[in-house]
């Protein structure tokens, strides 16, 4: 099998496997008990709260452990809706290509009369700063951009959004679910008020994940009871994924440079590759893109097959986004960024992982390219196009 | 180390690990994903939640899965309060001695303008369901009871309040976190429309619960986003975990009479024992009881104290909830049985698993006697006792 979906979810590695076991049958003491295991588990949670903090650049404090990206997400939005109300602000920025983590609370928020701007972004996938210092108003409360994008990796230019909001007095909060572990962030320097991470996207544990909040910034309970997480996040502490969360965190970035380099040189193989099928169009940036994401949009061709066949020829990949594949419905992604409801259904996303090959790519290429070719053979669709009785749109 | 702390959490069973481990590193796709590997584990979900429908007496569909208790409490009480909402009710009824995670809901939705009937319990710790009946009101959305008591072990009648709910068409949930896996629940024989279950109460991983909800029920999200369980609760499925409690699940209940059997030997052994220091109470009622919950109220004992000199001696115990260890307050289920404050702050509570052994309670028993002896050999408040100056509480 060859693997190329470490954007939906990632193998946990040795290191957080090791790092998880002990806390499970050894030191599994609450850490809210006053005997010698639960203290004992209480100074594993504040080893691996300070591990974190130490790799993003902010104090313990300001990180709240949750069950997951969107947990974070949800009570960073929440968080600071509450806020602006108080304030009697009621608007909030965001783009068009946020994961549904970001879209769905902003759409809950719309229902309760926030107003909500969703910015357009380029071609390239990218948001211009500037248009978001154009959407701030008086009554913003929160600028809501993601890191990295989940479909086509493209990085956006945080540091610069980030001073935007600063000077305008408006928190910004970044889902960075698909850039920590893979890009060096430093929420200090780069004017991150909020952040979101995930640990199952670096090799670590499902059902955890952490929301950095700026000290200063209340948030607001999405789930009330003990007064865990200093009385903001009810629940048992999950010590054994967090142990786990908190050393593959270390190992990804430490890493960071070593890993990035090899999966660029991969990602690019595979770009130059699969750019050598005809009618077929890279989504995103070249350059400010993720090192392990690859996405491509192949003229005349259904998705789904393609996966079910590269599925058949032992590659794993997706087609956009996994928490939205059991949609029919295009990924608002690639219409974002211009693609239109046909080419956007026939998209193909390859996210890599440091522990793959560069026999595995060339592979993949191969696979991909005899696919496409197969498909197309047997198209309809592609017959009219051939005959001229349609036109390429990718040319 | 003698672990009697089990209603705070629990060492994992081999079981257990061993149904996670798989999961970690071999079969860890994305459910969501069309791939071999993330339908392998998408079929993984599917089978956890049949396997846990099952013991619980319900449809899989009925099973939602959640971060943990908490999570699950909040969700369900939320969720009946919406339904209620809109069809113009807003009463809720529950009782004192619920946990937080159950009252913190309750008090957000009071500041909603929810009306809450919080009932009083029997000096015993249970409730009279004739109490139920008679606050159930024209406007009553939701009943709820907690089916066993995480500090004094109290088990309700639910099946009984069940029927009151059933028969008045109100909502009746109930937070059986300590209860799944210690005693029998058949949720439909029950007359249960909604259940809250944690994985790491019955030798299960942290970080992972369920709610049960009959087929029906709208549930409201907390955390929205992707199109996990049916929509209403977003975020990557935690396989490992949900295999792991699945695992741990079938084999509390598997091993549910043998289990409390021995577990009823030991608790009623350490009562007994228990019961020779002179000036002590039980909490809590004798029988309707949870097979491995012991819970004491010491005269002239601060709780605090008590725990640490166990500790040093290797008995880790706790005074009330572990959730609420780090607060000064005496425990709100002591003074709703009717403790008053003094006593109520030199309370114990010993909780047993079923590794747990006749020399560890013969240990215990004196250990506990010693350490109270000793802790009232220097206490001003016990000489004043002894002198007549202050009149015992406890005879």
């Amino acid at each position: 099998m060859i693997y190329l979906d470490n954007a939906a979810t990632t193998k946990m590695s040795k290191t957080a496997i090791d790092a998880m076991l002990p806390f499970m049958d050894k030191i599994y003491g609450n850490p809210s008990s006053l005997h010698s295991a639960g203290q004992e588990a209480n100074e594993a949670l504040y080893n691996a709260r300070e591990r974190i903090a130490r790799v993003l650049g902010c104090e313990a404090r300001e990180i709240t452990f949750t069950s997951g990206g969107s947990e974070a997400d949800n009570q960073a939005i929440i968080s600071a809706a509450r806020i602006g109300e108080r304030q009697g602000k009621k608007h909030i920025i965001s783009t068009a290509i946020e994961h549904h983590a970001v879209l769905h609370t902003l759409d809950r928020l719309k229902k309760e009369g926030f107003e909500i701007t969703l910015l357009n972004v380029g071609e390239n996938g990218i948001i211009e700063p500037n248009k978001v210092k154009e959407a701030i108003r008086e009554d913003t409360c929160l600028v809501t951009v993601m890191y990295a994008n989940n479909e086509i990796g493209t990085i956006q230019p945080i540091k610069q959004i980030g001073e935007i909001c600063r000077q305008k007095g408006v928190l910004f909060h970044t889902d960075a679910v698909q850039a920590v572990g893979h890009i060096k962030i430093d929420v200090k320097e780069q004017n991150i008020d909020m952040l979101s991470l995930s640990a199952h996207k670096f090799h670590g544990p499902k059902g955890v994940g952490a929301l950095y909040a700026k000290k200063g910034i209340r948030l607001t309970n999405l789930i009330d009871g003990g007064a865990q997480e200093r009385g903001k996040r009810a629940g048992t502490e999950n010590i054994p994924a967090i142990m786990g969360m908190a050393a593959a965190l270390e190992e990804a970035v430490g890493n960071i440079d070593c890993n990035a380099k090899k999966l660029t040189v991969l990602r690019d193989k595979l770009i130059n590759g699969l750019s050598t099928i005809p009618h077929s169009v890279l989504n995103g940036d070249t350059t400010k893109r993720l090192p392990g994401n690859v996405n491509f949009c192949f003229e005349g061709i259904e998705g789904e097959s393609l996966l079910l066949l590269l599925d058949d020829r032992g590659v794993c990949a997706s087609s956009g986004s996994a928490c939205t594949s059991g949609s029919l419905d295009p990924s608002h992604v690639l219409l974002a960024i211009g693609r239109v409801h046909d080419i956007a259904h026939g998209s193909l996303r390859l996210s890599l992982s440091e522990e793959n090959t560069e026999q595995e790519i060339d592979y993949t290429i191969k696979a991909v390219t005899e696919v496409v070719a197969y498909l197309r053979s047997i198209s309809p669709v592609w017959r009219d196009l051939e005959n001229g009785k349609q036109e390429f749109i990718i040319k």
